[in-house]
Protein backbone atom coordinates (compact mmCIF):
# COMPACT_ATOMS: atom_id res chain seq x y z
CA UNK A 1 0.00 0.00 0.00
CA UNK A 2 1.48 3.20 -0.94
CA UNK A 3 1.30 6.29 1.46
CA UNK A 4 -1.44 7.57 -0.20
CA UNK A 5 -3.91 4.68 0.06
CA UNK A 6 -2.80 4.06 3.59
CA UNK A 7 -3.70 8.29 4.07
CA UNK A 8 -7.41 7.44 2.27
CA UNK A 9 -7.77 4.62 4.23
CA UNK A 10 -7.24 6.85 7.54
CA UNK A 11 -9.88 9.13 5.74
CA UNK A 12 -12.39 6.70 5.27
CA UNK A 13 -11.91 5.12 9.19
CA UNK A 14 -12.47 9.27 9.92
CA UNK A 15 -15.55 9.32 7.81
CA UNK A 16 -16.81 6.34 9.57
CA UNK A 17 -16.56 7.61 13.05
CA UNK A 18 -18.54 11.47 12.04
CA UNK A 19 -15.20 13.01 11.02
CA UNK A 20 -14.32 15.19 8.60
CA UNK A 21 -12.29 12.42 6.19
CA UNK A 22 -8.71 13.72 6.27
CA UNK A 23 -6.32 11.36 6.56
CA UNK A 24 -2.65 11.57 6.77
CA UNK A 25 0.61 9.73 6.94
CA UNK A 26 4.20 10.00 8.04
CA UNK A 27 6.72 7.87 6.18
CA UNK A 28 10.64 8.01 6.51
CA UNK A 29 13.91 7.95 3.80
CA UNK A 30 13.42 4.81 3.24
CA UNK A 31 9.49 4.42 2.78
CA UNK A 32 8.51 3.22 6.07
CA UNK A 33 5.24 4.16 7.84
CA UNK A 34 6.14 6.18 10.66
CA UNK A 35 2.66 7.32 11.58
CA UNK A 36 -0.58 7.35 10.28
CA UNK A 37 -3.97 9.00 11.74
CA UNK A 38 -7.47 10.18 10.57
CA UNK A 39 -8.69 13.80 11.89
CA UNK A 40 -9.81 13.32 15.55
CA UNK A 41 -11.58 16.61 15.62
CA UNK A 42 -14.80 16.15 17.00
CA UNK A 43 -13.32 12.79 19.14
CA UNK A 44 -11.26 15.13 20.90
CA UNK A 45 -13.29 17.93 21.07
CA UNK A 46 -9.89 19.92 19.47
CA UNK A 47 -10.02 22.16 16.40
CA UNK A 48 -6.29 21.15 16.48
CA UNK A 49 -6.25 17.45 15.86
CA UNK A 50 -6.01 17.33 12.49
CA UNK A 51 -4.68 13.98 10.97
CA UNK A 52 -1.36 15.71 10.07
CA UNK A 53 -0.96 17.37 13.44
CA UNK A 54 -1.60 13.60 15.16
CA UNK A 55 0.95 11.77 12.26
CA UNK A 56 3.66 14.29 12.73
CA UNK A 57 3.46 14.12 16.46
CA UNK A 58 3.28 10.35 16.58
CA UNK A 59 6.07 9.96 14.24
CA UNK A 60 8.12 12.47 16.50
CA UNK A 61 7.21 10.12 19.25
CA UNK A 62 8.33 6.85 17.36
CA UNK A 63 11.82 8.62 16.52
CA UNK A 64 12.11 9.94 19.93
CA UNK A 65 13.13 13.63 18.20
CA UNK A 66 11.39 16.78 17.26
CA UNK A 67 12.48 16.79 13.84
CA UNK A 68 11.55 14.68 10.83
CA UNK A 69 14.36 15.32 8.43
CA UNK A 70 13.89 12.87 5.05
CA UNK A 71 10.53 12.31 6.13
CA UNK A 72 7.66 12.80 3.90
CA UNK A 73 3.90 13.91 4.97
CA UNK A 74 1.48 12.33 2.88
CA UNK A 75 -2.32 13.54 3.38
CA UNK A 76 -5.71 13.49 2.23
CA UNK A 77 -6.09 17.34 1.66
CA UNK A 78 -4.10 20.61 1.28
CA UNK A 79 -3.07 21.27 4.78
CA UNK A 80 -3.91 24.58 6.20
CA UNK A 81 -2.37 27.32 8.14
CA UNK A 82 -1.69 25.73 11.26
CA UNK A 83 -0.53 22.07 9.74
CA UNK A 84 1.46 23.64 6.93
CA UNK A 85 3.24 25.71 9.54
CA UNK A 86 3.64 22.56 12.22
CA UNK A 87 5.21 20.30 9.35
CA UNK A 88 7.67 23.28 8.75
CA UNK A 89 8.52 23.08 12.46
CA UNK A 90 8.89 19.56 12.65
CA UNK A 91 11.14 20.08 9.55
CA UNK A 92 9.44 17.43 7.65
CA UNK A 93 11.46 17.25 3.36
CA UNK A 94 8.47 16.89 1.23
CA UNK A 95 4.65 17.30 1.95
CA UNK A 96 2.42 15.60 -0.81
CA UNK A 97 -1.06 15.96 -0.80
CA UNK A 98 -4.28 15.12 -2.52
CA UNK A 99 -7.41 17.27 -3.20
CA UNK A 100 -6.33 21.30 -2.97
CA UNK A 101 -8.41 23.47 -0.42
CA UNK A 102 -9.39 26.62 -2.33
CA UNK A 103 -11.35 27.24 1.31
CA UNK A 104 -9.27 26.41 4.04
CA UNK A 105 -5.29 25.26 2.47
CA UNK A 106 -2.56 27.13 3.23
CA UNK A 107 -0.06 26.16 0.81
CA UNK A 108 -1.25 26.62 -2.18
CA UNK A 109 -4.07 28.88 -1.14
CA UNK A 110 -5.09 31.34 1.60
CA UNK A 111 -1.94 32.40 3.70
CA UNK A 112 0.63 30.44 1.39
CA UNK A 113 2.53 30.11 4.99
CA UNK A 114 5.18 27.84 3.02
CA UNK A 115 5.97 30.80 0.64
CA UNK A 116 6.62 33.63 3.35
CA UNK A 117 9.95 34.94 3.12
CA UNK A 118 10.08 34.50 6.88
CA UNK A 119 9.30 30.96 7.08
CA UNK A 120 12.50 29.11 7.74
CA UNK A 121 12.27 25.44 6.47
CA UNK A 122 9.73 24.98 3.56
CA UNK A 123 9.26 21.50 2.74
CA UNK A 124 9.34 20.32 -0.98
CA UNK A 125 5.78 20.10 -2.01
CA UNK A 126 3.48 17.87 -4.48
CA UNK A 127 -0.31 18.65 -4.89
CA UNK A 128 -3.08 16.54 -6.42
CA UNK A 129 -2.26 13.09 -5.99
CA UNK A 130 -4.87 10.71 -6.11
CA UNK A 131 -6.93 14.34 -6.08
CA UNK A 132 -9.93 12.74 -7.00
CA UNK A 133 -10.53 10.08 -4.73
CA UNK A 134 -9.65 11.98 -2.09
CA UNK A 135 -11.80 15.23 -2.97
CA UNK A 136 -14.71 12.63 -4.02
CA UNK A 137 -14.44 11.13 -0.24
CA UNK A 138 -14.78 14.66 1.05
CA UNK A 139 -17.34 15.69 -1.30
CA UNK A 140 -19.55 12.34 -0.33
CA UNK A 141 -18.69 13.29 3.40
CA UNK A 142 -20.62 16.98 3.30
CA UNK A 143 -23.33 15.64 0.67
CA UNK A 144 -24.95 13.51 3.27
CA UNK A 145 -24.66 15.98 5.83
CA UNK A 146 -26.51 18.03 4.20
CA UNK B 1 -3.18 40.24 37.97
CA UNK B 2 -3.89 41.23 34.57
CA UNK B 3 -3.54 38.25 31.83
CA UNK B 4 -0.57 39.68 30.71
CA UNK B 5 0.96 39.61 33.90
CA UNK B 6 0.14 36.30 34.40
CA UNK B 7 1.58 35.04 30.61
CA UNK B 8 4.95 36.99 31.85
CA UNK B 9 4.68 34.79 35.19
CA UNK B 10 4.65 31.73 32.68
CA UNK B 11 7.00 33.38 30.26
CA UNK B 12 9.75 33.15 33.07
CA UNK B 13 8.81 29.61 34.17
CA UNK B 14 9.38 28.69 30.63
CA UNK B 15 12.89 30.12 30.62
CA UNK B 16 13.51 29.06 34.09
CA UNK B 17 12.88 25.15 32.71
CA UNK B 18 15.11 25.94 29.54
CA UNK B 19 12.53 26.75 27.47
CA UNK B 20 12.17 29.75 25.10
CA UNK B 21 9.95 32.28 27.31
CA UNK B 22 6.90 32.63 25.89
CA UNK B 23 3.84 32.24 27.83
CA UNK B 24 -0.53 32.37 26.94
CA UNK B 25 -3.38 32.96 29.00
CA UNK B 26 -7.17 32.36 27.72
CA UNK B 27 -9.43 34.32 29.42
CA UNK B 28 -13.42 34.19 29.64
CA UNK B 29 -15.54 37.43 28.86
CA UNK B 30 -15.44 37.91 31.94
CA UNK B 31 -11.81 38.19 32.59
CA UNK B 32 -11.32 34.81 34.81
CA UNK B 33 -8.72 32.64 33.84
CA UNK B 34 -9.68 29.26 32.18
CA UNK B 35 -5.90 28.26 31.52
CA UNK B 36 -1.98 29.19 30.98
CA UNK B 37 1.08 27.98 29.91
CA UNK B 38 4.62 28.50 28.89
CA UNK B 39 6.20 26.84 26.20
CA UNK B 40 6.17 23.25 26.31
CA UNK B 41 8.46 22.36 22.76
CA UNK B 42 11.32 21.24 24.80
CA UNK B 43 10.19 18.91 27.72
CA UNK B 44 7.26 17.72 25.03
CA UNK B 45 10.24 17.03 22.66
CA UNK B 46 6.98 18.76 20.46
CA UNK B 47 7.58 22.17 18.15
CA UNK B 48 3.47 21.66 18.27
CA UNK B 49 3.79 22.33 22.18
CA UNK B 50 3.82 26.35 22.16
CA UNK B 51 2.86 27.87 24.98
CA UNK B 52 -0.66 29.33 22.87
CA UNK B 53 -1.36 26.04 21.91
CA UNK B 54 -1.05 24.42 25.27
CA UNK B 55 -3.18 26.86 26.63
CA UNK B 56 -6.30 26.86 24.06
CA UNK B 57 -6.48 23.06 24.48
CA UNK B 58 -6.62 23.24 28.01
CA UNK B 59 -9.52 26.26 28.05
CA UNK B 60 -11.11 23.92 25.59
CA UNK B 61 -11.19 21.03 27.71
CA UNK B 62 -12.35 23.00 30.62
CA UNK B 63 -15.24 24.28 28.85
CA UNK B 64 -15.89 20.84 27.05
CA UNK B 65 -16.34 23.20 24.03
CA UNK B 66 -14.11 23.28 20.96
CA UNK B 67 -15.22 26.76 20.58
CA UNK B 68 -13.86 29.54 22.68
CA UNK B 69 -16.71 32.25 21.88
CA UNK B 70 -16.03 35.44 23.77
CA UNK B 71 -12.61 34.44 25.33
CA UNK B 72 -9.70 36.41 25.17
CA UNK B 73 -5.95 34.39 24.20
CA UNK B 74 -3.08 36.49 25.78
CA UNK B 75 0.28 36.13 25.00
CA UNK B 76 4.01 37.62 25.52
CA UNK B 77 4.74 37.15 22.01
CA UNK B 78 3.08 37.62 18.96
CA UNK B 79 1.64 34.13 17.83
CA UNK B 80 3.23 32.43 14.94
CA UNK B 81 0.98 30.93 12.09
CA UNK B 82 0.52 27.80 13.42
CA UNK B 83 -0.56 29.35 16.55
CA UNK B 84 -2.48 32.42 14.61
CA UNK B 85 -4.61 29.63 12.91
CA UNK B 86 -5.39 27.48 15.89
CA UNK B 87 -6.89 30.71 17.87
CA UNK B 88 -8.82 31.23 15.04
CA UNK B 89 -10.52 27.93 15.20
CA UNK B 90 -10.80 27.81 18.49
CA UNK B 91 -13.05 31.13 17.74
CA UNK B 92 -11.55 33.09 20.11
CA UNK B 93 -12.81 36.41 20.37
CA UNK B 94 -9.37 39.10 20.51
CA UNK B 95 -5.64 38.01 20.73
CA UNK B 96 -3.61 40.18 22.88
CA UNK B 97 -0.06 39.91 22.47
CA UNK B 98 3.11 41.59 23.54
CA UNK B 99 6.31 41.15 21.85
CA UNK B 100 6.00 41.68 17.93
CA UNK B 101 8.30 38.77 16.24
CA UNK B 102 9.24 39.93 12.68
CA UNK B 103 10.63 36.55 11.86
CA UNK B 104 8.43 33.70 13.19
CA UNK B 105 5.14 35.89 14.18
CA UNK B 106 2.11 35.39 11.64
CA UNK B 107 -0.09 37.68 12.14
CA UNK B 108 1.69 41.03 11.79
CA UNK B 109 4.31 39.67 9.79
CA UNK B 110 4.97 36.54 7.30
CA UNK B 111 2.31 34.99 6.25
CA UNK B 112 -0.25 37.29 7.70
CA UNK B 113 -2.35 34.66 8.59
CA UNK B 114 -5.80 36.18 9.71
CA UNK B 115 -5.88 38.47 7.01
CA UNK B 116 -6.22 35.85 3.83
CA UNK B 117 -9.86 36.24 2.61
CA UNK B 118 -10.07 32.79 3.02
CA UNK B 119 -9.78 32.81 6.98
CA UNK B 120 -13.32 32.04 8.45
CA UNK B 121 -12.75 33.79 11.41
CA UNK B 122 -10.38 36.57 12.62
CA UNK B 123 -9.85 37.22 15.98
CA UNK B 124 -9.33 41.40 16.51
CA UNK B 125 -5.87 41.51 17.40
CA UNK B 126 -4.07 43.65 19.68
CA UNK B 127 -0.17 44.12 19.97
CA UNK B 128 2.61 45.55 22.19
CA UNK B 129 0.79 45.16 25.85
CA UNK B 130 3.74 45.79 27.90
CA UNK B 131 5.97 44.78 24.72
CA UNK B 132 9.51 45.65 26.59
CA UNK B 133 9.42 43.39 28.90
CA UNK B 134 8.14 40.57 26.71
CA UNK B 135 10.96 41.07 24.60
CA UNK B 136 13.26 41.82 27.36
CA UNK B 137 13.02 38.72 28.41
CA UNK B 138 13.43 36.77 24.76
CA UNK B 139 16.32 38.75 24.47
CA UNK B 140 17.72 37.85 27.72
CA UNK B 141 16.96 34.45 27.42
CA UNK B 142 18.80 34.28 23.88
CA UNK B 143 21.50 36.37 25.48
CA UNK B 144 22.42 33.97 27.65
CA UNK B 145 22.67 30.66 25.35
CA UNK B 146 24.90 32.67 23.20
Amino acid sequence: MTPIERALREAEAAAARGEVPVGAVVTDASGAVLAAAGNEVEARNDPTAHAEILALREAARRLGSPRLPGCTLTVTLEPCPMCAQAASFFRVKRIVFGAYDPKGGGIEHGARVLAAPSCHHAPEVVGGLRESECAALLRAFFAARR
